[in-house]
């Protein structure tokens, strides 16, 4: 086993893992990138998915034709279910897997802050299948209205909660205020989809708290046009499947809502813990403190404390040695980080001396609402409207792994833009027809003749 | 109730619903279509879904958006489950629907020739979840071919067997093949993708048996191009979940293969039993007899012997006045006969005489194989290769429902010529990890050091 090469082990093929695979990819090393899903995800448009404007193909890429150049580097399709710091190995549903460096970036999962049972009730929104999940979950509500007998029911099917008021709860709801006023605009005899409600629900004092105090109004003011009701300072009490309690202040009510999607909180991926538990089960070594969102501590360089093999990066990373505190997790922090830690590695192998410490360069937040508004607030410039939209645009296509993604999703963006249509808003799976045809269906089996079930 | 329109309903929105929903889009007319799923289908191009290279999306479009114009017209979401001809009603999950002219067009469904059990190990391609079960299906193949440990093991799973000759079946091997010798060439590490087997299996003495004889040869060079082996003469005795047992004369052979799918027979959906049963408890009506495949043979106006209020359309009917034979189960078919029989409702409605009889103007018959070639069995005409195959791409993109769709195949299709790339390759739903690990897994396990376990 002398002449074995150096081994890279990185878990998660997202933004920090692809990018650190691609920083390695001359390497005189055996890379191994494990990850459970076979392809790479574009996160920030999955809400797109969620609402029918694009495909899941859209957004993603396998993981391998994204590495297939990468001679050095092979991929498996594997869950990591245990970590083992002093063997260097780690446990996968594909066996053990041996490693010399280490990277982690398996990202963050939902949050229900304790309140695990609202999963159900409210899905949350971070891997295709989610996004599916919740598309179909959106549609069926508006086709069980149209069947609706009761008011009283039509109006819970036509109330869409999102909980949450960062990025992605207000991307969420002004992406179904939309396909409600514009694409179904004509679609329903029964209804008309403009009278949807679109709850944004938030417990802070404003939308958008991460970005500057300034663009929360402006963001509140373009949600407003496309329906969607803000409520701010509202703490969500309880999540059943026909609705939701708040809290405003000290009264409570009960508001019927059939369709509850939650955008409320993330944690760190479980491998966090997995890692603190390894650590903290070795003898000889420091252990390490997961921080409130269960995301691990890293030094300047991107290690673990006492782990100089063992780099943790993106949104299962804590790195607070720039501002004094944590990064944001986003896809523009993990890709950074990713290129660095690979680098690192590469630069250690050649026995060059060891690089500068990580440092991000934050060129701003964008958050899109709707068709045509969104805001951007970037290093010296903060703008809303139709100019930070296309500016998002122009960012996210560029962004999008792989060119066939970039053209499609231009093709399907103008085409929707000049239509409002939303050409994917597929129902796929299958479907519970007592839950489409809710009242309408026990109603007409009370009117049956006796008998017709013979038929 | 004096005033009420008369009541056009019509079940399933695919090519015969649909343009018959559009023939009707100003008669004077309550039209109501009924459909179990939310989209109308572009099932020519489903095998390209199943081997990654679209995206769902782009072969279909949501009912309600091709009929939002049509202000006479609302749709259903639900699933028939009862005919009463004497009363004028449909039993549906959503409760009773009455008519006074019906249009039945639900087409065709799998046949296992009586061996349902197969279904399970074989699945067919007739819905956009069938499709994306296959391609799942076989892109985990070659995943658990990556991680295979033995031989013997990664045969079976490099082994693709596609069990009938038709053009589906065709089509189906064709692209199978080009994904693992062109598109997934660069992306393993422990196998060479071009090493992999896939059988065309056909019962009969020819594939593309319903094609002029010439262009079988043609076409089986065309696949062998692709390192599809073609098996006439074949017969299928037993398929398994490791593979499929043949009889050539009078010789059975064991294949082992991990992926077996079925694209051998269809039959007329279940509808057609409903039609006939419904006529048979009727007292003073004729009985109708369906044929070998269920479906319900029409008479020249395309409706049911004693019922002119009821129209059956497309594959689920029998049609064989122009020819001696029934004509076959085709997209074109389908949409000829929507048209006509919406149009004579039209006529009725207006009390103008009826139209006359019904005739399909056939231009012929495409099939294509892979990436660069078809052949074409025109009126006058029959040519292969790639002449064919862009003839092939041209017919069905001007074919393809709605704008945006026809724009986004356009690039899928361009990028994919030029790249060999297949971005729509997605594994989506919950794994099965044991699956995938096969044997390493359970070597790695017997290899472990006792204790890891409580890492």
């Amino acid at each position: 086993m002398s002449d074995q090469k150096h081994r890279v082990v990185i878990v998660g093929a997202g933004f920090a893992g692809l990018n650190a695979a691609r920083a390695l990819r001359k390497a005189d090393a055996d890379v191994t990138v494990v990850d459970r899903s076979n392809h790479h995800l574009f996160q920030p448009l999955l809400y797109q998915v969620a609402t029918g404007g694009l495909s899941p193909a859209d957004i993603s890429a396998p993981v391998r034709g994204l590495l297939s150049k990468n001679r050095n580097t092979s991929v498996v399709l594997a869950n990591v279910t245990g970590i083992d710091v002093t063997a260097h190995t780690l446990e996968t549903t594909s066996g053990e897997i041996a490693y010399d460096s280490l990277i982690l970036a398996t990202g963050s999962t939902h949050s229900y802050f304790g309140n695990d049972s609202w999963a159900e009730n409210a899905p949350g929104l971070k891997s295709l299948d989610d996004a599916t999940a919740i598309r179909r979950k959106v549609l069926l509500a508006f086709e069980a209205a149209e069947q609706a007998e009761t008011e009283e029911e039509r109006e819970a099917l036509m109330t869409f909660t999102v909980i949450g008021g960062g990025p992605t709860g207000v991307e969420l709801a002004g992406a179904i205020g939309e396909l409600a006023r514009q694409t179904l605009k004509n679609d329903f005899r029964n209804f008309d989809p403009a009278a949807t409600r679109v709850l944004l629900v938030e417990a802070g004092e404003r939308i958008l708290s991460t970005y500057s105090e300034s663009l929360s109004p402006k963001a509140e003011k373009s949600l407003s046009k496309i329906g969607v009701e803000v409520m701010t300072g509202t703490l969500v009490t309880e999540i059943t499947a026909d609705g939701i309690t708040v809290k405003q202040g000290e009264s409570s009510s009960w508001i019927p809502s059939k369709t509850v999607l939650w955008a409320a909180g993330v944690q760190a991926s479980p491998l966090g813990r997995m890692l603190a538990d390894s650590m903290q089960s070795e003898s000889d070594s420091q252990v390490v403190e997961l921080d409130r969102v269960g995301r691990v501590p890293v030094g300047p360089d991107l290690t673990v404390l006492g782990h100089p093999e063992i780099f943790v990066l993106g949104d299962l990373s804590s790195y607070s040695h720039q501002t004094g505190t944590p990064l944001r997790g986003t896809a523009d922090v993990a890709a950074a980080q990713g290129s660095h830690a690979g680098k690192a590695i590469s630069r250690r192998l050649k026995g060059k001396s060891p690089q500068k410490p990580f440092k991000f360069r934050d060129l701003g937040k964008l958050a899109v609402i709707g068709r045509s508004s969104a805001v951007a607030d970037l290093k010296f410039l903060r703008f809303g409207g139709f100019l930070a939209w296309q500016f998002w645009l122009f960012i996210h296509v560029l962004k999008l792994v792989g060119y066939q993604n970039r053209a499609t999703v231009l093709v399907q963006w103008a085409s929707s833009y000049f239509t409002r249509n939303r050409s994917a808003r597929l129902i796929t799976g299958k479907l519970d027809w007592d839950e489409i045809a809710g009242s309408r269906l026990a109603q007409s089996a009370d009117s049956e003749t006796p008998g017709k079930d013979a038929a």
